[in-house]
């Protein structure tokens, strides 16, 4: 894909790109291939200590707001204008790999240098962003800073959220600003003309259809139940069927009819049993209790609404004589991009000659709470096998290059634009 | 249902073997209702010491064999000749109840010692057995005792058994012989001229049906088998329907087709999937892997093979892109009780005024290995919701006394008698 994609003359250094890449995924490896770089922990600060000293040593300033999200600033021409934003994580799942998050933050970097290199002036000012604790790995929730600084998240409730070891966030804060050195003040929620993040699918799509950019078109609605059905332990060997209640054959009726009314040919609805235990679980015993979840996932709320909704009634049906209790402990409903920050990704990959297409987005990401203060967008890059949250994730360079000259492109058209594009109406 | 029984001469003290049945529950009590007994243990050591108590307070001969199990022996007028059995076991599941096992030995000492207390003298003499390790809660294999005495199982296996402690069974036997005084040496697999063994159900069904004996017809057939599905894991957000190798749906898929198999009018067929993980077990995540076992029981053996033979195909066919691998690891056919035993037993119900029916045991007993060397058959006694392995495990003293009166008069019938009924040709 990449020897057909255009020469231009204003394009990012793949080379430094990958020094960068590189110079990440030593702070906390593993030695097999991943990284661990739990949210606020030492390896995370020394990440994110190393951006810095990219980004003073090409004079960007540097900020931080009070939940410890990073802001890196290349002036524009126009100062006081609400600046373009891009960017991503360096936290890592315990342990993850080298491009979840890591990417968007390097290839948002190397816009703004490749802008610096070329001594090219935008009117708005572009600004880079470090999300803190996107993963959620060491502290709850996930996408923590960004949550925080859209303000659906209160920064109390943050800064109180612990690890496993008791450490709260606001102690593990000051620890790493300790080590940080200077940093202005930035305030949540400033005004952004625009947002877009650049990171790596995490699914297959991209890959099997040959692409390399995915111009994203929102954050898919995200559904999940715990189902909990009581039956009575009973011996194997000696209860007759007519007086069981098995738990299990109870929870194989209810995930038949659930998969049942998920069969979608389009295959846009994404429904998995992804946790299942039995008790007392022994082979001969008939199961007492068995909890499953659901995890339901559509583009369009209507079309999720609609599973939702039949959940109860199926789970509620199918119960052989046993109790059932269904819980739904999130509900997340869809996000749709800004349709002008998606034609202006769509051009860039034109103007590139990168083959790509629109999809949505199957998991969370920063840009869903930046998507409730501007117009925003993603662009995806095809990931190995459709691999993430794994130490073999993988992403080819030409296609990290691809992804960074895109947003370099889309970016330098937002940041030269004068009038605020009609701002989203938060969902 | 007692009332309905007839007054005989010669029946048990009811009062003596409550007796001994609290006094058993004594040794090992947990406090919540059960009593915790490993074979070989200080407590199971205490529990047998008291039945040598009682039973030498009588002058019963008493003898052990060289994998521990222990010999109670009321003499006959006819000494030589092979003696009736009788018997079960003292060890407990950790916890377990205080009826399994220990009924049936109190039970056939209450044999003996009413015969005494009548001064009633049979032909052959009475042997009361008291099985070792008959749980296999500590040591492995379940049935050791009987199992090693049938020849079913080589001594030298058994004595090298360890627990989870690292003692074998010979170093836990040579302690436990220690505190048991002196006793006489027992033959392994000694001819017998009948035995039986009086037991709870440990099911519903007599209970269900208001009845007050079980004759066991025989021990149901019981085939195991462990499943493995292996699939892929993805993100449960990102990829799409037809990119996922699902090992739970394959799972279900499986299960299902096993369950419409298993439907059984006449309700005989046993089946339970009793112990189900899934790997890696997430909410959001497609599962990798399914791990599952298939518990299969029938009384008889060419329904039970159907069934096995079955399962490779539906196993294999029901694969949703999986790969998937069946393993049995358990194959024991059923065994069909002595015809003429069980007809004793039911004389001795009728005359007891006794409501009965013929059923399988569901349950292994240490009576699967003593119907390979001898006429055997077992007397089944309701309990409690079909409630067993268990501290809340509880059978009516009015039960326990009818099905030792039924014992008392089919052992009765059995040591008067002449020549040997034609011993059942092992399976």
């Amino acid at each position: 894909v990449s020897s057909q994609l255009k020469t231009m003359e204003l394009s990012v250094d793949l080379d430094r790109l990958m020094s960068r890449h590189h110079a990440l995924a030593k702070i906390g490896a593993t030695g097999r291939g991943g990284v661990c770089r739990p949210a606020l922990g030492p390896e995370d600060t020394a990440a994110r200590r190393l951006l810095l000293d990219w980004a003073r040593a090409r004079s960007f300033s540097c900020a931080i707001d009070p939940i410890g999200n990073l802001f890196v600033r290349r002036n524009g021409g126009e100062p006081g204008w609400p600046p373009v934003s891009t960017g991503s994580h360096l936290d890592t799942q315990i342990p993850g790999g080298n491009y979840d998050g890591i990417y968007g933050v390097i290839a948002g970097l190397e816009v703004l240098e490749t802008l610096e290199d070329h001594d090219i002036s935008t009117r708005r000012p572009i600004e880079l962003v470090v999300w803190n604790n996107e993963e959620g790995a060491r502290f709850s929730p996930t996408t923590m800073g960004s949550s925080v600084y859209s303000g659906a998240t209160s920064i109390e409730a943050a800064l109180e959220s612990c690890d496993r070891e008791g450490i709260s966030v606001r102690k593990a804060l000051a620890e790493s600003l300790s080590k940080l050195g200077n940093l202005d003040q930035h305030a949540f929620g400033a005004p952004c003309h625009a947002y877009i993040e650049a990171h790596i699918e995490q699914g297959p799509v991209l890959e099997a259809e040959g692409l390399s950019i995915g111009v994203v078109t929102g954050i898919q609605g995200i559904s999940q139940f715990q189902t909990t059905i009581t039956g009575e332990a009973a011996h194997a060997g000696t209860t007759p069927r007519r007086r069981r209640r098995d738990a299990l054959l109870a929870a194989m009726s209810q995930i038949s009819g659930l998969a049942k009314l998920a069969e979608d040919p389009g295959d846009k609805l994404r429904f998995t049993i992804g946790k299942l235990t039995v008790l007392p679980g022994t082979p001969n015993t008939v199961p007492s209790e068995v909890a499953f979840t659901i995890d339901l996932r559509h583009p369009q709320r209507e079309a999720l609404d609609a599973f939702r909704n039949s959940i109860e009634r199926i789970c509620g049906t199918e119960t052989l004589s046993c109790k059932s209790k269904v819980n739904e402990f999130l509900n997340s409903p869809p996000i749709d991009f800004d349709a002008r920050v998606r034609s202006v990704i769509r051009d860039a990959a034109i103007g590139r000659g990168a083959s790509f297409m629109e999809l949505a987005s199957g998991a969370t990401h920063d840009a869903k709470y930046m998507a409730k203060l501007c117009p925003t967008s993603m662009i995806f890059i095809p990931c190995l096998s459709g691999i993430s949250h794994n130490e073999a994730e993988m992403a080819a360079p030409s296609d990290m290059e691809c992804g960074a000259n895109v947003l370099l492109d889309a970016i330098k058209v937002l940041a030269d634009e004068t009038a605020s594009p009609i701002a989203q109406v938060p969902a």
